[in-house]
This record gives structure tokens, sequence and C-alpha cells, in this order.
């Protein structure tokens, strides 16, 4: 008997299609993306000339992906996916530091820097000290514990992003926790950045009256033997945007104070000229089961 | 109050970061793709490493992507899309001749011919004739409808496919009716045969132990004043792969017995060599409200 494809047979022929595939998972993976995604088709009855405009819009975004940018990510990334990806990957004790998205300005890796370093190799932005202690999930510090930190500058721009005004690793540094799972450094207060807006991204965020910026934060992965690594961000509380990350990627418990400190011996004290912004931002990692 | 991004409120984060959308109709099929997106990421909880693998694999698609080659129109022939957006928007009274999917060989436009030639220019196939009648809905001849044919070769090639074989225009014409709304025309019995497997659509193929094929099958765009065009394929019932069509077209109506006449006088009658195969295909069309 030979197929009829209909609208509500639509679906199950295409899953049936995919019935010899060895790999079981991959079987599971593509029987609910068509299920879901025909629902959706079916749901807004998509028009030939919307399913054109998708077609075309898909093209875009892949013709905007090289080694430089990839704008895939960057669709996934506004469409909340990544932090889904992260959130649903990254289960564990409410006491642990939440993960977040890594981003594309990682690099592997960060300038080793010691302890109390300044990451801003410039030193002309808002000066700024961040500080805290790296435990275990049960409060024990982890000493040795490593911090691989980077950041946009003041004017919201990484490194890799302006070779000519930025040596490269600034905003980036590896460090190293004291025996008592201490750190700091010293760094300029982060801004608010928007995402690249020049490709077929940029341009959905305009048709749909989205803007494109990100809060300030600074990125952190943190490790210690035995230990889950956390790839995260510590946010800065009263940064522009924090309710409203084009890429979703905040949680309120990575939300800290970046406390503005005039007290001129403090600023000494840290190694910088008053006034400065301070944050104690506590790190708690899961022991590998 | 800061966002704080969860499983459970992610969908509805993304989807009010969408309310401002100054049209409707996108707002709304934003909104259903994000729900559909976010509960196919939940359902199978997909991993990280699954994301990054989907994220090359449509990069991929996308770098496929020429002025030749459309992978994304590919992919969404494979997992059905195309077909079900067809049937959506084609529905009609079910005495109307169904429609499918356009497919990528249709060129602007073909050759004008006269009733009865053969659009086989080389002669050296398989010979066939095609005839019947494009009546309305109510039974009433259409005459002058037009009838724009093309199909691939005896061996699963169209003439765009081999311009080193086939001169172009092989295989297409483009056909007036009669007064009595009747058509004819002689030409090869075309193959079944492969969509393109040399890209990630290929490989998605490969990977799930689906085949490439397409059943044999002639296009045909039919129009006539005062009636709404169709877009479809007239099937080979007899052709292998008639029940699994990788791209999901055939519907049942549109399978037609090719009947071998080894009468020479019939043949003749044709303008063609004994034996053959003859179709008898009566299209029906809407009247336009």
């Amino acid at each position: 008997m030979a197929t009829d494809f209909t609208e509500s047979n639509a679906a199950d022929a295409v899953i049936a299609s995919f019935a010899d595939t060895p790999d079981p998972r991959l079987r599971n993976v593509l029987t609910s993306l068509v299920r879901h995604l025909h629902d959706f088709v079916r749901d807004v009855e998509l028009t030939s000339a919307e399913w054109e405009k998708a077609i075309e819009f898909l093209t875009a975004v892949g013709h905007m992906c090289d080694d430089k940018r990839q704008e895939f990510i960057l669709l996934s990334d506004v469409l909340g996916v990544s932090m889904l990806v992260e959130t649903l990957n990254a289960r564990g004790p409410e006491a642990v530091t939440a993960s977040t998205v890594l981003g594309p300005f990682h690099v592997v890796e960060s300038p080793a820097r010691r302890l109390g370093d300044s990451i801003d190799l410039l030193g002309d932005g808002p000066p700024c000290v961040v500080e805290g202690r790296v435990v275990s999930l049960d409060g024990t510090p982890l000493p040795g514990a490593q911090l691989d930190v980077w950041q946009a500058n003041d004017q919201g721009f990484y490194d890799v992003q302006q070779p000519d005004v930025q040596p490269l690793g600034n905003g980036r540094g590896l460090f190293t926790a004291d025996s008592e799972g201490r750190f700091r450094f010293r760094t300029v207060l982060p801004s608010h950045y928007p995402i690249p807006t020049d490709g077929p991204v940029g341009q959905l965020l305009n048709e749909t009256n989205r803007h494109p910026y990100r809060p300030a934060h600074i990125h952190i992965i943190v490790s210690a033997d035995g230990h889950a690594p956390v790839v995260t961000h510590v946010f800065v509380a009263d940064s522009p945007y924090i309710e409203s990350d084009a890429v979703f990627a905040v949680k309120r418990s990575l939300i800290h104070e970046f406390r503005e400190v005039s007290d001129p011996d403090e600023a000494e004290r840290y190694g910088v000229t008053a006034p400065f912004r301070l944050a104690n931002v506590d790190l708690v990692l899961e022991p590998e089961s």
C-alpha cells in the first residue's frame, strides 16, 4: 500500500522513516525533533511565503558563520536555547555556584597571574577589586583551586575585539587560590555591551524591538581537584540590562554587589586608588561522585 | 527584581522578550517557535555535546548553500516540513488534484511545445505517452489550460544536471490544452533518482539508515483562467521507492498506472514504437473565489 501524506499522518511518516537509525539516542532525538517541529508548523499554519523567509534566514545565518563568528550560536543564545541546555546539564545542589553560558570570548588559555595582580594591563579604567573564596559544598576551603577569568573592559570590548587598543591578555588571568581557598585580583569595572548586530540575528532583534545588550559581567571558570568545574559569570548588580540580558544568562544567585569604596586607606590596602569598586564572591563547587 | 533563568520559566522569559514585536503575526510565530523548540530541548534533555553537534550540523548545512544548491530546503524536505507546508497551504475539495513539492529543478520557463510533441529531445529512452484532460471542479473542460511539464530522464537526471549529455530543455515542455481541455505529450519513462547526498543532509540520511531515493515522477504545474494553479507530480505506480519517497511527496491520488502497450497499431497512433508506456491523467482545478 502506497504512502499517503496528509496533515495528520505527516509527523508519523517522517518518524517512521527514522525507525532503522542504529544509534537509539539519535533516533529518540530525531523523533522528538520531528514531533515538535511539525507541531510548530501546524500550530501556526506556516504559509509558503513564511517558510521561504525561514529558509532564507537560516541560510543567511549559515553564511555569516566563519572561524571568527558563530551566528548559529548567537541565534541559539537569543532564543534562550544555549542557556536552557546549560541549565539542563548543570543540575546540582542549589548551594553550588550556578553555571551560565561560556560565550564566544574565552581563549585557551588565560595568562597565569599572581593573587592580587591586575588584569587591567592599561590601567585606565575605573578600578575594581574582586575577592572571595573557593569552597566545597560542605564549606571546606579548596586550596589551589584554579580561576580562569576574562572580561570586557569599561568600554564593553574584549581584548580580541580591539587588537589595536588592548594588548592580548588584557582583562584575562589564570589565578590559583591560596592555602585557604582565597583569591583576589584587580581589574576595571566591566561595561555592559551589545552582542554582534551586523548579521541576521541582529536583524531579528531589530524586527522584534529587542535590544542587543548584555549586562556587565566577569567570566570565571572555577575548577578544583575532585570537584566538578563550573563555567559562570559574576554579574554587576547595578549594571544596565541586568533584568533583560539579550542571551538570558542571568541567574539571581550570580548577581553581586560591586560596593563603591571611597576610603583611601582601604584602597591602599588593595593596591588601588579611591574611589574603587569591591566585590566579594564566594564560589562553591560540588565534589565529583 | 532581576530575572532568574530556570528550566521551568525559560520559555516564558524568551517569549516575553518578543512582546514588543510590532508585527503581530511575527510575534505569534516566534512565540510558538520558542515554545516548541524549548519543549524539544527539555523533552530530550539535550546534552551540551549534542547541542554542539547541532550547531556544527546547521553551520555545515548553511555552508553547503549557494546559488545552485539549497541544503536547507533539502533538510526541510527530508524532515517532511516542505510537504507539510505545501499540504497546509493547499487545502481544498478532495476532488481537486492534490499539490506536492515544486522541487529544485523547475526552470522559468519551459520551452513551448505543441500537443503530441515529444519532450525527449534525444529519442533514446523507453517511449512513454501521457495524455489526459484538464477540467474544473464540476467537470467542465478547461480549454487553453497551461501545463508546465518537467522530468528526469530514464537515468534519473534532469537536463540541468547533465549539461554535457542532455540539451537544455530536454524533458521539459509548456503545453496548452485543446478546446476540450485535452493534452498529450510523448516522453521517456522517467527513472527514480537520489536526492543529493554529498552534503550534511546526505550524511544525516546515512547515519539514520535512510535511502535518498525519490520514486519516478513527472512534474506538472497546471493553470487555467479563473482557477487556482496546482503544483503537482504524476508518480509512476510501479516505480521503486513509491512507498518511501525520501521527501514524502507521494499522495495516493497522484499515483498513476503507466500501462505497457505492445500493440504496434496503437503505438503508431501515438507516434511511438511498441512496446511503450501510456498514462492517462486527469487534472482537476478549483475555481478561484
